[in-house]
């Protein structure tokens, strides 16, 4: 199998990290340069007519574009250790906490990141307006998450999932890409948080 | 089980069609007026502390909240007949499409219906500017849809699956509550595939 991405997009870290989490490590990464273009290539378009990263080319020569959908074949393939839940209730609430990091903490912080920096200018149309409303939700966001981890060791709970994942590399882009300040005092238990899973092994994928 | 919802929103829908596409009947219906703030009272944060609505209570007191996280429990709960795949390859790529659907068609479609009719005018800052940058975008998704409807009977292929629930509610979005035109010259194969969508009885959940 082989896995296009990008060094710094949020979605190919996902599925970097879901891959370290799982212990599997027989993939080929093939990085494209996104500011370049590599993704909009005749030849790209071919494996993703979308021009999303990341993709796995499957030995049989299909396709799997989109970074969740890739974990959750991995999930498929090798079930331990999970990150999506086995129970009923333990699936549905993985994905609650899941959807909340996407749609409350990542889509405001990824629009904030594009509108503020306009990093694919001419590629997309940006709102400067938009990017500062996008910022303030993200922390928005990024407060509430501070209150459940106040009460819980991970995003889900008791044990690493899917969620920490998102919610890494939400952290990321906001403190690396888009350089925003997150003092103690407001969010200490989401620094702790993101302390320890900088720990893990996997974080350095 | 008692399922929290709004008539007209989005998400709460999308569980409604999901449950009629399952057969499962035995729901009670709580209809929250968003509107009117219903969802902010104290008695409902107890239910979902992030304000969203649906929210399903379980008989023994527990919740989940996120359309798509109480359709995989009830995917869990009555496998029968499969909204979201099989094998590991089907699996993917019906996580593939929905989020195609969700991020590229649905985040627009939303972000241009909130910020172009101001509904949430006083609990969210609205940007007009963005709002017509994501009616464009809507536009630019859903013709992504046209191209994969030209070549495909429902979202996903031969068959009805959870990817084409999100798809119906972004389109009834689209043109009922932003009065957004889609031409049959641009749009002809999504609008028939929408044709066939509201045939089935489903739509009337």
């Amino acid at each position: 199998m082989k896995l296009y991405g990008a060094e710094r997009g949020v979605n190919p870290r996902r599925v970097r990290i879901f891959l370290a989490e799982k212990g599997v490590a027989d993939i080929e990464h093939v990085n494209l340069d996104l500011r370049a273009g590599d993704n909009l290539s005749d030849e790209f378009l071919q494996k993703n007519p979308w021009r999303t990263v990341p993709v796995l080319e499957l030995d049989d020569g299909s396709f799997i574009s989109e970074s969740v959908a890739i974990c959750r074949y991995f999930e498929a393939l090798y079930p331990e250790p999970n990150l999506f839940g086995t129970t009923p209730y333990e699936i549905a609430d993985i994905e609650t906490w899941s959807r909340r990091v996407e749609f409350d903490c990542q889509v405001p912080t990824s629009q904030c990141f594009r509108n503020v920096t306009r990093i694919f200018e001419g590629r997309e149309e940006c709102s400067e307006e938009w990017g500062e409303i996008s910022r303030r939700r993200m922390l928005e966001g990024l407060l509430r998450m501070e209150r459940r981890l106040e009460e819980s060791t991970f995003v889900t709970g008791e044990r690493f999932t899917v969620a920490d994942i998102m919610l890494t590399v939400v952290l990321d882009q906001a403190l690396n890409a888009i350089k925003q300040p997150l003092d103690e005092e407001h969010y200490g238990s989401l620094l702790s948080w993101y302390d320890e899973i900088k720990a893990r092994p996997s974080y350095r994928a």
